[in-house]
């Protein structure tokens, strides 16, 4: 330890050794000077606590004639071990674990992706670039993101997606939490907030956390539709066109017209177009962004980089309309950005350089060889007859109808037993609910084709019985 | 250009050839292909749009044809510069610009640190390490922070600032304005929050902005009052015990205690702790947070590294009493960490190389000089008998009352026209008022001695007329 800090009063009657020499037994005893730890040296705790030396050689040898403490040649004092003592009335109550998460040898959840795939040395290499050539990168930076991020994000999504905006609209965050609650509030928590029903989990959390008042509605085959958005009395919606989470469908444009009609209708209407893995489209021409298609300010686009680059890069951004861009800028005005600018340089070279496109397209042909392996393995075996694919033109999950008379938590306790994780749509309800079809969510981004083979067959087992 | 996302339609009657010419003289009229870009290849078009290499040819000898872009040898098609057009009804209105920062030659805002004082070199050295040797990173960390840097958290406040919690407790979090955020939905946002007044006014908006109830309450010699908080019904007190922002105040003991009874009183009543410039204690014996007098699990305590080690540093943190923190893992179940773990291992071996508290140490003294000099030089000269320090025991930033018979408006303009930034402290009330005494903020860490004594020369000129 380098030092201790505890409360000693020069007005007490009580001399400061012994004060001292009390705080120092409370410390270890309740265990937060563990056993063998090193004390402070005497000089840097006297220096410290700007008492003098005497005081804390009195203390140390009181603890270490009461066997507190014990003095190591050339090393100071060291902690002893000490039975530990009925916890006293005064410590907080003891923190609750958290909640465990098991580990399955087959995981078809869909928070996961292959890191593997992403060029690390690349980025790795940048990154140290970065850092050793621009301290200047300590200093404050622009709130809503350093602007050559911006601007490679406003080119790249133009070329990729058909968005179209001025780098200024764009804010970067860190997180898509973070991101739905600043929306939520920009937007109004007051107002209804619809989200797609079996949707994410996740956004109806943030948009809660936020305030927000969340309402999830139903879809038909092209996703939300406007009746029910007016019906609910909606103000915005959250919708995923590209490959709708989870259930993969992808929005034709009719369905995307209507809903910006629904928006103009009234004031105050928006749409937050979650660009959900759109980077994934496997075949089919690719359908730009509905933002692209607003001409009237009332799309608000959102993004991440966890699933296209990794999850632990904790970059997300939004593209907000004038109107709420002003919004932002009157009510955020003492804001700081939250991604290190460092890591937003990082990104913006990666950009740049074209990295980030040959890194999709190397994805992308991977994962979808993956995808054909997986389809084609449940598709050969003894479930043949017995199963649906769905939603798998797009996205790193599809959805797999299994028609053998077992229920959905059947299912699921089955491929469990055999060290496979699935997850069912219905916990994707909300309310969570009893399906009369058994639907399973597949996230198979990870799998090697070795792998999508063994979970494969042993789904063949655990479900043709 | 690598590729352009358009919308074409094989149902419609027009050609695909004709579809894409008209969509890409959009483009180029509207300036979203700039004069003088590259455009795609005409293969990698084909691929991108899933459209025969034919159509594509057939609209690019159009766009050529009608001087859209033109044909250069052995690089294919570019962008011609274009008279702009008059804008059309479609597009949205323009984005206004963002407020422009004027910098001045000398600056005493208070959001200024020494960034030069950061051993950036070895926290460089140490992150490329973490880059090259642990590409584990890259995927899902612990959602509270990575348990190494939450252990050495707790290790370090235990030992520097005397708070005593586990590692659990604690939430890391990238930046306080989405810490502030997650807090007023925790302790509920239909509840009171008192503030200091004056005080922080990012607080005042981060609280706001997550649909708190904001009460600005006025503080005596000592800071806020417990009589204060319970007329004003509150259910949480934001304080900064340690240097009270903007005052200096260090909150004495006897307060401390008065407050937590004033907590401990009802159930639901927290005391947010927020150990602001604590690391920045200049005389006087280190007093202990108040985090670790609280037996009663009653005190959030909220601390950051953006002013100990650089603002661009966006590293937070919250550590949660055991109520709050069940309410967290309930709640917000589903958010992943806000803060790259790349930056958060750094952290971690810069925190347990013992980096930091040397760091510390080596600032504390360089900022102290700085601090001597800057009021030495206000001492001595025209100024002398007209002016008063306050607060300047501990932080980054002290008070510096002028009686010289000018406002404080006043005294920044002059300020101002000779390069000199100042802030007053009625900018820091709720809301700002007219004060009776003219005080202006002087936040020092970012100057040289050389600067501190032309700056001190400036105002004294200015302010002796």
């Amino acid at each position: 330890m380098e030092a201790i800090t505890v409360l000693l009063s020069q007005q007490s009657k009580k001399p400061l050794y012994l004060q001292l020499y009390e705080a120092l037994t409370k410390e270890i005893k309740e265990g937060r000077c563990p056993a063998g730890e090193r004390m402070p040296s005497r000089r840097r705790l006297a220096e410290h606590l700007k008492i003098s030396l005497n005081t804390v050689d009195s203390a140390y040898q009181m603890l270490a004639a009461e066997g507190y403490i014990k003095s190591v040649p050339r090393s100071g004092y060291t902690v002893c071990p000490l039975e530990r003592l009925p916890v006293s009335r005064e410590t907080p109550p003891p923190i609750p674990a958290a909640a465990p998460m098991p580990a399955l040898p087959y995981d078809f959840s869909i928070s996961t992706v292959d890191a593997g795939a992403f060029p690390f040395s690349t980025w790795a290499r940048i990154s140290k670039d970065v850092m050793y050539h621009q301290p200047e990168l300590l200093a404050h930076g622009d709130r809503q993101g350093d602007s050559c991020l911006r601007e490679a994000l406003s080119r790249y999504l133009r070329q990729a997606r058909g968005v179209r905006c001025a780098p200024e609209q764009i804010v970067v965050v860190s997180g898509m939490e973070y991101l739905l609650m600043i929306l939520c509030e920009l937007i109004g928590r007051e107002k209804v907030f619809a989200v797609e029903n079996p949707g994410y989990p996740r956004v109806v959390e943030a948009l809660s956390n936020a305030g927000g008042r969340v309402r999830p509605l139903s879809m038909d085959g092209d996703g939300l539709s406007a009746v029910e958005l007016s019906v609910a009395g909606a103000s915005a919606a959250y919708i995923t066109p590209s490959h709708q989470f989870p259930t993969g469908t992808v929005m034709p444009i009719g369905r995307r017209s209507e809903l910006l009609c629904w928006a103009y209708e009234q004031p105050g209407r928006y749409i937050i177009e979650d660009d959900y893995d759109s980077e994934f489209r496997f075949s089919g021409r690719p359908i730009p962004a509905l933002q692209g298609m607003d001409s009237k300010g009332r799309v608000v686009y959102i993004g991440t980089f966890s699933r296209s680059i990794a999850p632990s890069i904790r970059i997300s951004y939004m593209i907000l309309p004038p109107e709420l861009l002003e919004r932002y800028r009157a009510a955020f005005s003492r804001y700081s950005a939250s991604v290190s600018r460092f890591e937003q340089h990082t990104l913006y070279r990666f950009l740049e350089g074209g990295y980030y496109e040959r890194h999709l397209n190397r994805s992308r042909s991977r994962y979808k060889k993956r995808l054909e392996t997986l389809v084609g393995c449940l598709r050969q075996g003894r479930l043949a007859n017995k199963i649906q694919v769905i939603g798998a033109q797009a996205g790193l999950h599809f959805l797999l109808q299994v028609q053998n008379g077992m229920t959905e938590r059947e299912l699921i306790d089955k491929a469990r037993l055999r060290g496979v994780k699935i997850a069912g749509l219905s916990s994707y309800c909300f309310p969570p609910l009893t399906p009369s079809e058994s639907t399973l969510i597949m996230g198979y981004a990870h799998f090697t084709s070795q792998q999508i083979r063994e979970a494969a067959a042993l789904l063949e087992q655990v479900w043709s019985n």
